[in-house]
């Protein structure tokens, strides 16, 4: 109370600054929070457990916040508009309406309208705490975004059991692809001091039903793993627990070399799995809950199974063996390309890991990307959904905007997360989506997931930019059911981060759903890939080749030169085709069936090849390039016109920013052009604005200091 | 309006998370308000430039929140309690009022309560804006901690011209000796993106008269001087301005080489002179007041004149000749130790500056750190002060706590920074102190400044704790007037940023005035230095020798064996004496009249030394350990018997931290003592607790993972 007084009091009001994110509970209009106090007149939760007591504070916080005052507590309802929620284990009140529970395993909920003790009451219930903190969310949501409340009957459960965020944290704080601040874990001064963000964090990750998180980089520092560092996890652990969110850790294949000083990581050696099994028995003790590893073996310089010549099933199954008693699992990456040179990149995931489905222990997930390079602004899918049916695959995306022009950039993911989850992979017949394919429940998988390449950090707001936070969102919401539109979880996210005023929520939702495609068309469209700058991923490159690995360079990709471009995967070419379904394979090897999205991804084709639309190849993609700017424009006029419908903090620094991105699409648009009339010396078509620069400009630039890099 | 009403009804108060510094302004008790209110009646300022604008919002702001609602503002006063504030240049009414402003310069205010067209009212004036804005701050400042206002006669000016924040702050914001996150510069988003706490930065050093920002490390990347990056430079220079603040720049002494492609950096080379000029005319293109360069010449790797057989003074002149005709100056550092090999390291800045002095052009400060070596918890003065009557001197202190124990530890500087300021050079008899050195007024000196190693960074309380705030306080309040006291400063601090409450405010203070001389105590009592872990500087290690430099290295301080432990600086070890003015040398050098604080700094004494309180040394130092260690369990509980008088938030915070300290003061005890018995074998004296390990513990942790370590 005092520093409510204080707050009320202060002369300045606190700025909006992002940091409350789509929790944002301030006070609805009056006309509506009249509505909602008749549905929020009393509230009957308990707190005998910590999740429990976090349900009932979250209760009164957004109730506080978005009607004025926080409803009374009340032991049984006395009045119509109670609020009632629990378990039937937990609440003889839930326990006496019999409610039919059987369906919400272990973390849905139903949220329902109903009479209780003959008065109108809402019921939040579950069969476990968790769910009902998750209906409290939802039933939270449900008055933050202006719907009615007086006649629910919801029932939700997750399509996937582990909902994870990796992040790419390095101990000392710097976060790899990280573009908003420093890692939100200060390790240096737990486990004595817990900043009050772990718990926001957790609230933020548990109003989305996110329910795991990796703390550390999967390039791993083997610190992580010693005694002093695991009471640190273990403190995070002790902060995330109420909120439903398991601490898991990424490790590196050699710790027992490394940190344990035994003279092999052999998954084989009886020394090296008793380490791992003590290693394992360790962190239980300390953390009961623990969720598991997570791995990146043989890959990018990281150690692996293979150094030792065991397979990777092997070390993921040694591993396993070690969490197993305790119920912990291992997540395997696939991001594999080291194993056999002069190979097309893409291939290699799949030559690697489709020979060892049904060779996993049971408690391992195969951790793979949404495509098989590494997270373009548009890839197609990676052939290992559907090629691996014995083994349970956990889907890979990233939040953070690596290849999408980093914080600054307005790009919402909604769209890109729906096209990797609905595509069909057609392994068993039409209708085979990837999204199926994880949900695990036709090859009858236990463990299910999916994972998401945090974009936090400890900027002020979360994300390095408010828009950053829809991406954060969206990844929650379709991991907990892929099935949802992009479009209505950004029409959620809008109402609940910003405001319902419709004269905002319909521009701002139309620019986020144009977003994506526009950086697809401004940096890399018909099929184009990795186009970056080498190593920073920043800005245009095309022509770039300065990197010693030839498959880290942009030509690589493009395999541009004077007649043509595009990067041949037909059986003429690398004939990574070959790794889809037969059925799909065959129309993605087809210049005739190919969709125009991927045609540079499969096809080398000439300059003049003529398009369906008529246009050539090369008028196409000046088209391209030249929309994706146009878009970016049209998003800034647009933008700037909500002006009076938002905040200045806020209206301000998505104005700066996408100024800067107006730049960068200028750019990107100039440099590739510039780029490839170097090489075709075609013309521009007519209408066409020639690059601002001379190409040696844009070869000149160099970014020293782009944001990100690893280590 | 908006935002204010949201915060009002937010549900949830705003955490006290130390973000707002001494400039909280949370509303005054009800009896106190009522009163200042008489005084507070109604407004007089300007806002026809940026500092009038600035002074303005800032007393509504300060005002509002103090008073609960801000006076209005008028164009004359109409009533009593009026505050008016401006200059005799800018408004008429205080011309009118024909104040005796002369004595004021360019810097001064004076706050007076006097009667204005037959009112009662304050009058804030000065001869400049910024003079105007110092006085709003301290009328502010006098409410805050709850002084009368209504019969004052105050005036004040600066002793020292440039009161400088160093930020060692890395261009990918990594902080060199940092721990308080990143820099607080978001170089990648600067100039678009204009974060509203650059603003908050400039009104913080405003309220302490700190009139200078080093915005980079003086490990300095010549990245800083691109062009791209001095349009970010102009954009944080446009928004210090109003509130008085002159950005400046560390520049690397090789700039013309590494970044103008030139083949030498040869300060009298003419191509290198007409770089620089260049490089300067287009710094000032850009921003007209900027303020000039900071430089770590032939220091720890840095390259300088010597490379090119040139003094120092040939470098420092050739950049200020660049400056001058703009008004910048340079400061250039005295931090060399690398001429002389061999030669004991706090000697060489002495042998290698004072042959110059009197060489230097009339724009160059030489920027002396406090002490001889680097920063220690203590040490005697550096004897270049008072040794280079012709050149002027600017002190160079540490806000940061490098070898403090970083964050975690409470340890307020102020009697530090007092102690530095206080030293009698004798270089011109008795009271020749340093700050009379620096204030540079005997030897006529035009440019006088100090300067303070930020503790500042990107953690939300800016400072990595909550009393580390007091550091960056103290130091800008002293850089104003050095003889303010320590205990003065902190009493004012504790009440700004805490509260009135007597109950409150007198242990707090207590407690920081006794932290500085307990992690003496704890860390290097009775003259010992540098005994932190090498190139960490973290945690005790005084067996330490594994760097390749003998002088990085604790071993080479402590000169610890059998026998004996310190380091002979008279006549017959470095003679490092001579270098302070005789009559102070001949005491320093005489076992019977240097004082304890000093002994082990300037002597090698045996073991059972007899210390003038009769005991051995070997006791004496367990029994300074022990009271170190003492005295932290001490602020420990005091502490926590003021919980009730303090937010659970900053409360918690500042707890955890005290028991982080309390370990490591026992560390640090525990430590220091099983090594140095393992050289002398001597008994504990009766009483004092073993150490709780065997030294091989001690020995053998690790700290890879220390924040702040240069790269």
């Amino acid at each position: 109370m005092l520093a409510l007084a204080a707050c009320l009091c202060a002369g300045h009001a606190r700025a909006e600054d992002g940091y409350e994110l789509w929790l944002r509970y301030h006070p609805l209009p009056a006309a509506a929070a009249a509505a909602y106090r008749n549905q929020a007149g009393q509230l009957i939760v308990g707190k005998a457990t910590s999740t429990q007591a976090a349900t009932r504070s979250e209760l009164l916080r957004g109730l506080g916040g978005l009607l004025g005052t926080p409803p009374p507590l009340s032991a049984e309802v006395t009045r119509d508009g109670a609020i009632v929620a629990g378990t039937p284990s937990s609440s003889a009140l839930i326990a006496s309406l019999h409610l039919d529970t059987r369906d919400l395993g272990s973390e849905g909920y139903l949220v329902r309208s109903m009479r209780v003790n003959g008065h109108a009451a809402t019921v939040i219930a579950g069969n476990t705490d968790i769910g009902v903190l998750y209906g409290a969310f939802r039933f939270l949501r449900l008055l933050q975004i202006g719907r009615p409340a007086g006649t629910l009957d919801l029932r939700d459960t997750p399509r996937m059991q582990l909902r994870v965020l990796d992040h790419w944290d390095d101990l000392d704080r710097h976060v790899e692809r990280g573009y908003a601040g420093q890692s939100l874990w200060n390790w240096w001064t737990l486990p004595d001091d817990l900043d009050p963000r772990y718990t926001d964090y957790a609230r933020a990750n548990a109003s989305i039903g996110i329910n795991g998180s990796v703390l550390n980089n999967v390039n791993a520092d083997p610190l992580i793993l010693t005694h002093r560092y695991l009471l640190k996890v273990a403190a995070l652990a002790g902060v995330f627990r109420a909120w439903g969110i398991r601490a898991y850790l990424s490790v590196p294949f050699d710790a027992p070399v490394r940190l344990g000083g035994l003279k092999t990581a052999d998954p084989l050696d009886p020394a090296v799995r008793g380490w791992w099994r003590d290693k394992a028995d360790e962190i239980y003790r300390l953390i009961p809950d623990f969720g598991g590893f997570l791995v990146k073996a043989h890959s990018e310089g990281q150690s692996g199974p293979q150094d030792y010549g065991r397979t990777h099933a092997d070390g993921a199954n040694m591993l396993a063996a070690a969490l197993a008693p305790h119920g912990g699992v291992v997540m395997w990456r696939a991001f594999v390309y080291a194993n056999r040179p002069g190979e097309d990149r893409v291939k290699q995931a799949w030559d690697e890991f489709k020979p060892l489905d049904g060779k996993f222990a049971a408690n391992v997930l195969l951790q793979v990307k949404n495509g098989p390079l590494d997270f373009q602004p548009r890839e197609p899918f990676n052939p290992l959904f559907g090629a691996m049916p014995k083994t349970p695959l956990m889907m890979e995306l990233q939040i953070t905007k690596e290849y999408l022009g980093f914080a600054t950039n307005l790009v919402y993911l909604g769209p890109l997360f729906k096209e990797a989850l609905a595509a069909d992979t057609m392994a068993h017949g039409k209708g085979s989506t990837v999204a199926r394919v994880i949900e695990g429940r036709r090859d009858g998988h236990a463990p299910s997931g999916i994972a998401g390449v945090a974009n936090t950090g400890s900027e002020r707001d979360w994300c390095g930019s408010d828009f950053n936070q829809a991406n954060w969102y969206a990844f929650g919401r379709l991991a907990w059911d892929p099935q949802q539109s992009a479009r209505a979880i950004a029409d959620d996210w809008v109402r609940m981060t910003f405001s319902n005023d419709p004269g905002f929520v319909g521009p701002v939702v139309d620019m986020m759903m144009a977003s994506r495609e526009a950086a697809v068309d401004y940096m890399t469209p018909l099929g184009l890939a990795h186009q970056m700058g080498a190593g920073s991923h920043y800005g245009p490159a095309p022509w770039d080749h300065s990197l010693p690995r030839a498959d880290w360079n942009p030509t690589y990709y493009n395999r541009a030169d004077a007649r043509g471009i595009g990067f041949d995967r037909t059986a003429t070419g690398s004939d990574a085709v070959a790794q889809y379904a037969p059925p799909l394979a065959r129309c993605l090897a087809d210049l005739a069936c190919v969709p125009d999205a991927y045609l540079l991804w499969f096809h080398h084709v000439p300059w003049t090849y003529r398009m369906r639309s008529g246009a050539t190849l090369w008028q196409a993609l000046v088209e391209h390039y030249t929309r994706g700017l146009d878009a970016v424009q049209t998003m800034r006029a647009s933008w700037r016109g909500l002006q009076g419908h938002v905040d200045a903090e806020r209206q301000l620094k998505a104005a700066a920013f996408l100024a800067i991105q107006q730049r960068e699409a200028q750019w990107w648009r100039d440099a590739s052009i510039a780029y490839w009339q170097s090489l075709n010396s075609l013309p521009l078509p007519p209408g066409y604005a020639p690059p601002a620069h001379p190409l040696r400009y844009y070869e000149s630039l160099t970014f020293p200091d782009a944001p990100g890099q690893s280590r």
